[in-house]
């Protein structure tokens, strides 16, 4: 092998941080504190803070690879530890505040956290399983105090940063630890490495794909406790983008006031948050300015293709959909429809639209049937996702979980998706979701789509409920919108134009609310548990459980 | 240190090469021919024929590290080289058509090349230098067949790919020979590796910077030959966009006609060429249909400010004003005007658009005095401009010119810069061509874009001239624009708004054209050999040489 005679420079995100202060020290860090009060910072606070975070760690005896927990919500001072944090060489934890306590303290005993920083509003929630993580030596609380507990604020007050560099560090070093949301199973570890969270920011800010730029105003809905934030503050802090963070307040009437307020041209959230703001918006039309939204990205789950459609009919907004992984880093595909494909009727390029697209540059993609056969990309073969790339996970921490990974070098998504000639790939379920039904196949994914389509309906999930002679079919758990009501013959008829008849629910269920996980995708665990066997009692058909 | 778990996957061009047959077989990439016609392949064929390449070069006996050059103009085959050259692990070598042969001859031997692949146009400068090159083993012949020489076409229809996979490549590996033009002193190699080259594409790619995306239509105006093309096709590749190569044909009309017909969005060249473009597009106003460019990025050598402006202004085409270098891979900066910045006057706008800019992202940079000490951004400070980076050169190819690379890991570019507050870097002149009058600097380049700004001035070169009290002073070389004239005292007096007095030049040198370098750039050697010693013997001012 002849090697180039380039420079060794290694992809840290020590150079992201410098950056900002060097060519981006007076844009403006925006965050909405618990008061719904707005804080305002710049890049170069944000690196003066951030270097003697680093300093006050060092001195408190942190070292390279020492794992640094946050349990916060989005705001400048998390940004803070995403960039100082790895920056001097130790390991940014987040810990996912809407897990169950015990397993809050599983994972931040089991990742052997040193130091935690948490957001004074969840002292309640720390309390609950701080006795479960003995590794833990010091606590900061962030907006605001306790005694007992160390005080951030006091911490950078008083830390002393000179003679403090930022080591100089191998792009391998680890950067980040993110659990996965472990809706079955322990949740595992995602070592992320600074090369790999680098590549996924310089990936993520080419224009085809979520194109952030410098004049961009980023808001980043996707909690900075879930997959990094899809790293939407690497990807400003790469470019020099405004940043806009919403603290506590989710619901949609903060989002939109915050989109109109701090001129939002860029933001990123889960299906359930943009149905939410979707539904606000039609029923509040002119209410708010959202001229500056230049385009929302939704991942994390399935969007319903109404409510892409909705948005961008209704109010003129582009909706990209986007798939990905906590084991990606977590950008794994993104669904343009090609230039290339020419002119397509409306109804394709919805198609493609709300597919998870086809996979951004160094992402490849396969897909697998149950004996391990890699299938055709025919639109119509289903099996499981398998990817892999320079942001792809290689093991789990603790090299748990051995069995998601290929010997020859893939890791297995657990999506069950079929993929087109033209590559995008569609989820039909999660191997665990996929409804198997005589013998056949039945996507839920495709069903609840077409159910969210219906004019009544404002979410609604399918999953397998066993049966005596088919082994399961599927049954539908519907949420009305406010006022409105549809019949079991009417939504049957809805998905009959769409599917054969052996893929239409044996029942349907009405819910004021579909059950969710942590990080607000739906629980079909709890509708198993709760509904699984209601084929086999049909008495309790259209109730809510008990 | 604690090492990420993430995998181990190379950037490698081959990545590439697969992407583009993958997820856009039916893009294409159309060839202007020698004799005007335009071919057109799809990056399907590119693969294929790229795969025969590589299969027919193996089965020659081209192994790892192995130089295979081409002597071409932008088109097809060339990119087919591009693209499955590094992907089998050898060497992809562009000579640079433009040098005299003997230089030509000395860069194929001081690379070894063994294989050549030359456009059937150019066999008469190959004949000028075969002698040169005992290393060469096979010559192939592209556009035409020569007695006695291989043929491209034939290799091509004749490699029997079966059984041929590309192999896996450490990033390292190196992928790109190019030597630099060697405006003084013999041409020195720079080895780019798959990792600088594709890191390079990828941040290429980012909104703020080149943004090529896949609805592009790319049109690489500056050479293969030159610089990779500054990426283009590696660019066009990671997106799949649309390549459009002008072959020969680089006068302004078959540059524009091409850009009318192919509905180029994106255009890539150095000044000269936008400059007859533009004068070509404000006699023939109305004449093409440039409705579909949606920018042009010019660079290779400082572009008149009076350019950039016009293009907007008169046109409404915005060009966007890049620097790099040979030993860059070769983007360094680029002059985007930070929207951080706000409301700024449109004087200040277009100065911040016609200096260098600022440094992209993983692009360090720094300029320091001839005694080697850092400068201060302080808009004002003269000194030698340093980059680091990971695609900035470590050593030359053969460890020539060492004395280009500091002790501490930056490379000295020769030009000689200020840096504003914000980060703008402002080329003042190669340390070679700044004028020393009297122990004060004078930035040649400064008073050839404001001479450039005169409206009968098409083109101006600044240069020193020996001068028996004040040791240089300057002269500028003036090329009118087509039945235009002004006068010494006019120039004089249009600069003297600009500049102390001490700036202006002592002499004026009317010229038919600006000597240039085979990249285009003016070559102020020339001029010095020339006119040097005009001061000294004034009788000739105002003259072309005889």
């Amino acid at each position: 092998m002849l090697t180039g005679r380039m420079m060794d420079f290694p992809l840290t995100v020590t150079h992201l941080l410098e950056r900002v202060r060097t060519f981006f020290p007076g844009v403006q860090v925006v965050s909405r504190r618990g008061d719904r009060s707005l804080e305002r910072r710049t890049y170069k606070d944000i690196y003066t803070r951030g270097v003697r975070l680093a300093a006050a760690l060092a001195k408190l005896g942190v070292g390279p690879g020492d794992r640094v927990a946050t349990l916060c919500w989005n705001h400048g001072e998390h940004l803070e530890a995403y960039l100082a944090v790895p920056a001097m060489g130790a390991v940014l934890h987040t810990l996912n505040l809407r897990l169950a306590p015990s397993e809050i303290g599983y994972i931040a005993n089991h990742a052997k956290d040193r130091v935690l920083l948490v957001d004074k509003s969840l002292l309640p929630l720390y309390a609950k399983f701080r006795a479960d993580v003995p590794s833990l030596e010091h606590v900061f609380v962030l907006d605001g105090k306790e005694e007992g507990l160390g005080h951030y604020e006091s911490l950078i007050a008083n830390s002393d940063p000179s003679g403090f560099t930022f080591p100089k560090l191998d792009e391998n070093t680890a950067a980040m630890l993110c659990y996965t949301s472990g809706t079955t199973g322990k949740a595992k570890g995602v070592l992320y490495s600074h090369r790999s969270t680098v590549l996924h920011a310089l990936v993520a800010c080419m224009r085809d794909n979520l194109g952030i730029g410098e004049d961009d105003v980023v808001l980043p809905v996707v909690p900075m406790f879930h997959a990094a934030a899809w790293g939407l503050p690497y990807e400003a802090a790469a470019t020099g983008a405004k940043l806009v963070f919403p603290g506590p307040h989710l619901d949609p009437e903060s989002i939109l006031d915050l989109i109109e307020r701090e001129r939002v041209t860029f933001a990123g959230g889960v299906p359930t948050i943009w149905i939410g703001i979707l539904d606000r918006l039609d029923r509040e039309r002119g209410r708010w300015d959202l001229s500056s939204l230049r385009r929302m990205i939704v991942g994390g789950a399935a969007a319903p293709p109404a409510m892409i459609d909705g948005f961008a009919k209704r109010h003129g907004i582009e909706v990209i959909h986007a798939w990905g992984m906590t084991e990606m880093n977590p950008l794994g595909t993104l669904a343009r429809v090609k230039a290339g494909m020419g002119t397509i009727s409306e109804q394709r390029h919805l198609a493609y639209r709300s597919s998870q697209g086809y996979p951004v540059v160094f992402v490849e993609q396969r897909h697998v049937s149950d004996d391990g056969a890699v299938l055709p990309w025919d639109n119509a073969s289903m099996g499981e996702l398998e990817v892999r790339g320079p942001w792809v996970a290689s093991t789990y921490f603790g090299d748990e979980g051995a069995d998601r990974f290929t010997n020859d070098g893939w890791f297995k998504t657990g999506d069950v998706v079929t993929i087109c000639p033209e590559g995008y790939v569609r989820i039909c379920d999660r191997s665990k979701d996929v409804i198997k039904s005589g013998g056949e196949w039945i996507s839920s994914v495709a069903l609840e789509s077409a159910l969210m389509a219906h004019p009544a309906v404002l979410e609604a999930a399918v999953f397998a409920a066993t049966h005596p002679k088919w082994s399961e079919r599927p049954v539908a758990a519907v949420v009305f919108r406010e006022g409105m009501r549809a019949s079991e013959d009417e939504l049957a008829t809805h998905l009959a134009a769409t599917f054969p008849k052996y893929w239409l629910p044996d029942a349907y269920v009405v819910l004021p609310q579909i059950p969710r996980t942590s990080t607000g995708k739906f629980l079909k665990t709890k509708l198993r548990d709760d509904f699984g066997s209601i084929l086999e009692k049909q008495e309790e058909r259209l109730t809510a459980p008990p």
